[in-house]
């Protein structure tokens, strides 16, 4: 690999391959255009955070309207009845150790669904977005299923009553029904993580897609590309940087250290925000509420130290992940779980993006420039 | 999805999306610059497909040189020693029905391996190798664990003495150990499929690996991609056509009419490949000389009618998805299998791509023109 340079030819941030190449067009998202904008399908996410459940989002994305009152209805009793696990996808999953990355485990089951209850050949529309309603709806069964399986033996009854996708998650993972404040926070962080255009995991779903594959296949790879600590895995990194201290004093000081020793912070700057990350206020809210619901303000005084510190000291703003991070602890999440609720949330994008993939009807294929050695001379084995 | 418009920024041919665009350097691989030539970190195909084995040229793209002879047995040696399956996917793939797609099952199969034997988070690159050997010694012995577990309920010992991945696939397949001629034949094969540049797959696989996440999330996403009928699954689609008729008269007169009715024919052209592709004449004579030997030249007489009308009304050439179909069928394996045959093969370009990813750190990350409905007023569920 000695030979390997960095790459010349691409335009745009140097930390980010194909910044500001177009690779396709979308009617579902508008991203970074006036430095701190975000849009899907055209709606402020202020807008979408601060009124709509999750699910209306996600009708929105995959389905591609708001709904009525009884079109939302209706999604969300469909969605209640996906829930369940076809005996094929409970077997795979008794099967995975508890020492398995929770990221793996999805992506593994996904795969298990695919082959119990495989997308048909034609790629239907209507048949397509009924798997990406299914998806939404059976990846918290299939993540806790599995975690209660592999560390408990228990097999847990996966289709509880919640209206909502966040309900049935924190319901699976603590064993007893959600408080309210916990339901509409996560309805916030899940329409937060939704959509965000052509992010890695998106891409790579469109990628998937181009060269004809199913959805299954598409959804499997997201979730690899999504696990990735500069991606969706940032969540959980900034979760132990914060957990790293005991006070706001203790952060300042440590952090001060790490930004002269020129450290990145992971949950900091977004290759496509120049502002701020017009997502990071409305988490930060909700982080809050639910801090001081908890009695627990450390994580977050911690956090919003750390935020100082990094605006003044760098003119750096947090993310989506940091304050994502504390709402989450606060709600009881095991870290591990983090990336995991993340891709629950953008599965509504990722489908509706392989939808829209499909529409499109072309390969994604570009070329690479050659740096290697030229017309090398070929030594049979028994030369060598 | 009705304001959807063809992208107009992106350069090249209009079926493929980024052709042309430089994505990263790479030194596995040039493709396509005299219009039909394609090199393995600088060996000249034909050259490679003449003289190697596959293990050869797999240790030429993971390790980084061609081997020495004990190098080789080193590396055949240990290759072997991977076809275990750890009990956490025997039991994954005695789950998975026999309906399912085998690509889907691969898929499972590589997700379900990284939950029982994960990457550490160190991504260590020897350790990252040790992987990629273990992923291109253990596909087969999955897959065929699997077919003959779902079809039969017999659990199949999986670890042949056979020297060679290709051999190991049809003593697996067959139930006995495959001839000399036959394994030469996989040997060709496997060399040739092994690598392709920026392809979808590997591109796929390049783009989750810049996210910061694991080889084996990477690699099941690769197989995703390559599934698909744009891609990989192409040999498939290029043994129905064959299959189609029962002499190449009927080929002919049912081609002709496919052709004035502007029908694709699956098989012919490539976007990277402008005189002919360099492979489809190596495959060509793999094909001939097992077809002479299994007395049957239907098959083979029937694609080079094709691709003799083909060339006269379209100047379209074969590509090495079109007598690589025949070939495989020669040897008895089953259409199902083709694509999962050359997932196996390009593993070793996967996985050397994934480890010069991570050489370059950067995260994949393009942009989408926004073509969609701009500022939206909200309208609560209420007014709706």
């Amino acid at each position: 690999m000695s030979e390997l340079k960095p790459v010349g030819e691409v335009k745009g941030k140097k930390s980010v391959v194909l910044s500001g190449v177009v690779a396709g067009a979308t009617v579902l998202c508008s991203v970074g255009r006036s430095g701190n904008d975000l849009h899907y399908r055209g709606y402020d996410i202020a807008e979408l955070c601060e009124h709509c459940e999750f699910e209306e989002v996600a009708y929105l994305l995959v389905h591609g309207a708001l709904p009525t009152s009884a079109q939302l209805d209706a999604y969300k009793a469909k969605l209640r009845a996906y829930r369940a696990l076809p005996d094929v996808v409970c077997r795979v999953l008794e099967a995975l150790p508890a020492t398995a990355h929770p990221m793996q485990v999805l992506q593994a089951g996904v795969s298990a669904l695919g082959c119990a209850e495989p997308e048909a050949a034609s790629q239907d529309a209507a048949a397509a977005r009924e798997i990406v309603d299914r998806l939404l709806a059976v990846l918290s069964p299939m993540l806790l299923y599995w975690l209660h399986f592999s560390t408990t033996g228990k097999r847990i009854r996966v289709q509880t009553e919640d209206e909502s996708i966040g309900g049935n998650f924190l319901h699976l993972l603590h064993g007893r029904p959600p408080t309210s404040l916990h339901v509409r926070a996560m309805h916030r962080s899940l329409i937060l993580y939704a959509e965000h255009e052509f992010n890695a995991s998106t891409f790579t779903a469109r990628v998937i897609t181009g060269t004809g594959s199913d959805m299954y296949s598409a959804m499997a790879g997201a979730i690899g590309a999504l696990r990735g600590s500069k991606h969706g895995g940032a969540n959980e990194v900034a979760a132990v940087i914060i957990n790293r201290y005991t006070s706001p004093d203790e952060a300042e000081a440590d952090i001060l250290r790490r930004v002269a020793g020129k450290e990145i912070i992971i949950g900091f700057g977004h290759p496509v925000y120049t502002v701020c990350d017009p997502r990071s206020d409305l988490i930060k809210e909700v982080a809050r509420t639910l801090s001081r619901a908890a009695g627990n303000m450390r994580p977050f005084d911690i956090a919003e130290r750390i935020e100082t510190v990094m605006w003044r000291e760098k003119k750096m703003f947090p993310n989506l992940d940091w304050f994502s991070a504390v709402s989450y602890e606060m709600m009881g999440v095991p870290v591990p779980l983090f990336t995991p609720l993340f891709a629950l949330a953008r599965t509504s994008g990722w489908g509706a993006h392989i939808m829209e993939q499909r529409v499109l009807g072309k390969i994604i294929r570009p070329t690479a420039e050659y740096i290697g050695p030229e017309n090398r001379s070929f030594v049979p084995l028994s030369g060598r």
